[in-house]
């Protein structure tokens, strides 16, 4: 049941065929993770990426001076986790909170690799959609320069659709890199153009 | 022979028999860019993704204010392109500029698609390649918080060994979004602890 979105999303990236789906479908867990709550903290060992269900959750990084960094949100349909400690092993730097109720399917390194070996589909799976995360991230820095607030925000909600007045604004202009007033203005105009 | 290169790179990720090797190299075209010449320029179609043999290349986006802001180096052994531009189709974004005179071997995007079906070993290769250069942006942009200079710079040597001396100080600065000042004094320092 829980493996439909899914699946759907593979297939609209991939041809799989039924035996590589049902590879796939039995190597994939359920995770429930309650509003407030953590799927990953820093300094801890990380052996799952994950796939969003239902919810919403956000990725963030802790600096020295214990400003937090928003770096990525998740939404139905989005793949999240802290790849660095996920493929190279090192410790995560990252904290995972859920921002509401989420259920998530998760996957496990080695599971992963016997994946890529015997339905090599999933190869292409993920490359597709990491060189597409990789040209996001890439924008998302171009965009913080000489962009307008109005730009990035509209980007954001293309990124993000039916994310709005799911996160809280000053959430998303911490991770637009923006103040909360100057993105909160920009939000006004917009729904004001939209009336008119 | 300016495949070798390319094949020892191609060997030290994944493990392609010869007729995968033998396609792939058959779909390669060399390229030579000499110092100051662009490789890619703005608003144009992008058709191609470079991996560098031989000399040292600059990727970098002009805001709108005319500020240059550099977003990768490419030495030997790394790939380089406008990837929006050319998995999407859009108009590029980036110049690519060689620093010194450049020998780059070139695949273009029907060629790709045609490896991906008969060699799908190369979809694991450049998955392996676009993940490891997710983690590598995603650090950077970690790294520009909460950092020092000197740390910042480590890392920069880490990820582009034996680039000192080939890119002036103040394009490294601006990579690293720091000030060239802060930058010269960060690297002065490193050279006085190796004397001692």
């Amino acid at each position: 049941m829980t493996h439909e979105l899914l699946i759907a999303h593979v297939k609209k990236l991939v041809d799989p065929r039924p035996e590589d789906l049902n590879l796939f479908t039995s190597k994939l867990r359920e995770v429930v993770v309650t509003k407030g709550k953590f799927l990953i903290q820093p300094d801890t060992h990380v052996n799952h990426e994950y796939f969003v269900v239902k919810g919403c959750l956000s990725a963030y990084y802790l600096d020295k001076k214990g400003n937090k960094n928003i770096v990525q949100f998740a939404i139905e349909n989005w793949w999240l986790g802290d790849f660095d400690a996920f493929y190279n092993g090192v410790p995560s730097k990252l904290h995972i909170e859920a921002l509401e109720d989420s259920t998530l399917l998760a996957i496990n390194y080695d599971d992963l690799q016997i994946l890529f070996q015997q339905a090599p589909i999933f190869e292409r799976y993920f490359r597709v959609l990491v060189t597409s995360a990789f040209i996001s991230l890439r924008k998302r820095i171009l965009s913080s320069l000489g962009k307008s607030v109005k730009e990035r925000y509209v980007e954001f909600c293309e990124s993000y659709p039916n994310i709005e007045g799911r996160v809280p604004n000053y959430q998303i202009a911490n991770y637009l890199g923006v103040s909360a007033e100057s993105l909160s203005r920009a939000r006004r105009k917009m729904r004001a153009l939209k009336k008119t």
